[in-house]
């Protein structure tokens, strides 16, 4: 009988952003977007939240050793996202809107191939303390 | 294929209540309720959580934008809830005890029909830090 | 050589109150107060700071034992003010507006002759996480 | 038609332990376990979240009184290990490694027999703020 | 005889920044400010705290109403500063490093004309959790 | 006219310590130190803020790189106490109590020096949120 256990992983890093539809003009996106349109980016301390779900390994007790975990998503999202500007400086926000619904699907993209499939992931972001998203819900 | 991502808004308000069942003697209640049962109040400053699940909008790149449902927050609950006494000044209190439980339910109720029903909702309230609860669970 | 350490015990209570001004008509105490004036009462989860500031005693490594400061604060703090009304329950507040400053003081008033005058003392009172004071300044 | 509302508290102990196999040699479990190893113990505030499901008494507006389910939590968990060694003061984990998974599930068997089989019963276990455990999952 | 009470007001606000000496070449700035150098920015949730020092007036019990101290912060330094460029939408960053210590004592200044001189003042900016500063120390 | 700015840092380790004093039998130590005196120790994780006031540099704005701040206490403090047993593994707690006031003074004692006189120094540490200590008061 499987025994899962969820383990979680907590992370930050900070960032600049706007929110920006290239398809419309300039009054729609401020009527979006209000200032978070600014076209010289306002910025966050995003806390970022990795949720594995599996089952203890006997010898180690562990899930997944979550320093292993911590590095992983060091390398596939920290590097890639500490202080950045995620609209100019991300490859996968060239053409998307950095909302953070779209940044916490990005984020789990790229560390679903990172980890082994046995394991369940789910990834939650903050943007603010009072603003945040969890994917996949 | 459907991708859907929970977006949560958390608020607060500051409110006063007591716990008392009308039909108990006093004997009772303070038996059950302690000294939450207090005839002139206690209060506490609520936190509440309000999540809603589903597929961000490609052209906006929101699920919600969280502004509107804060927006709906404060008009249908903080305005009738905060720096209020739950007892006296909230209508669906007149004859409902006002657990932490009971809040949670009636603030599920006054959101759910102000929120599309495409939206998964799930409210999570905060009496303190180490006391809360979630509905529907 | 005096070598003097500050030790700091943090405790919590939950209140009802109003700010009122006797002296004044109804529309006077709403226009200063707003809604804090609700005649029925609303209400916080009060975090409270204590600082004591003394040399530490060379046999145990202790300016204070933080248990028996615990104790204190629960025995001349706590048993008075928590799950109360401020304004009807606690004597201190008969004549007095509780309002954030004026229960930091009498909070410290209460707490002065129970510590040894060796000692340094702040108190300092959360309202909310967002509205704080402290006595002495 | 079951109105299902989920209750949470929160309580904390502070305890010593070390990662360790007994299975393997002294490089196999530093290469393992790294500093957690470290045979003179290192230790945590432990953050522990205790969550029941069912639906709240008509009578009291409670699903079950938190001030109860503390005072068990109290007595089967934190009495076992609060201020404790785990692995030398308490007895599953005499032959178990003392990690998060393996102290989430411990305490969930210890506290299952204590409660209501009306009630699904979830913990979380913090064993800092940036890593921490959930089961079942 | 004086009975002075510190007052303190919580805000926040999400700006982006860089780090930059126009005086220095691009390879002294990447060697002193490092990722924070990033020509297209990088951005933090700021978290503001402002002391007042005064006695509170006999008839409110307050040092200073904080809903109006928060007017204040909100008209003279959030307006200003949310969702904001600071090296590029800010007057006073024009010349100046955006570093938290300038920021902090920009913010200072900012206020200091807006307070009645008969209160001291005191502001503290987090930049994250775990880097903060003070004005004056 | 000196323009002088605080600024702290925040670290955290995690240690195992047993509070003991050498010179008196069980019974006693039993009665003063309780819980915190079991021979197989128990643990924390500590958060650690350290203070620094000085002028900001006009080349950087800043006062210190709290990079290299936080490098200083990585390896003159985190390096000898996360992750081991105080009493055991540090040599300062060979022959003194690991209480907070004593580690507090401690960890001054080895910043001190690695710090330039021209700041003044100040250092906080938590035990556990409700229990903190600061030297020099």
């Amino acid at each position: 009988m499987a025994m899962k256990v969820a383990v979680y992983r907590r992370e930050h890093f900070n960032a600049a952003h706007r929110l920006h539809n290239p398809d419309w003009d300039e009054a729609k996106n401020y009527k979006v977007f209000g200032k978070c349109n600014n076209p010289h980016y306002h910025g966050h301390n995003y806390e970022l939240e990795v949720k594995l779900v599996g089952e203890p390994d006997p010898e180690t007790g562990y899930v997944m050793d979550l320093k292993i975990l911590s590095d992983i998503i060091q390398e596939d999202v920290l590097e890639k996202f500490d202080h950045k500007n995620l609209n100019l400086d991300v490859e996968a926000f060239k053409n998307l809107n950095p909302t953070a619904e779209n940044i916490v699907v990005v984020i789990y993209n790229l560390l679903r191939p990172k980890i082994d499939p046995a394991y369940e992931l789910q990834v939650r972001l903050y943007e603010t303390p009072r603003n945040f998203v969890e994917y996949p819900a």
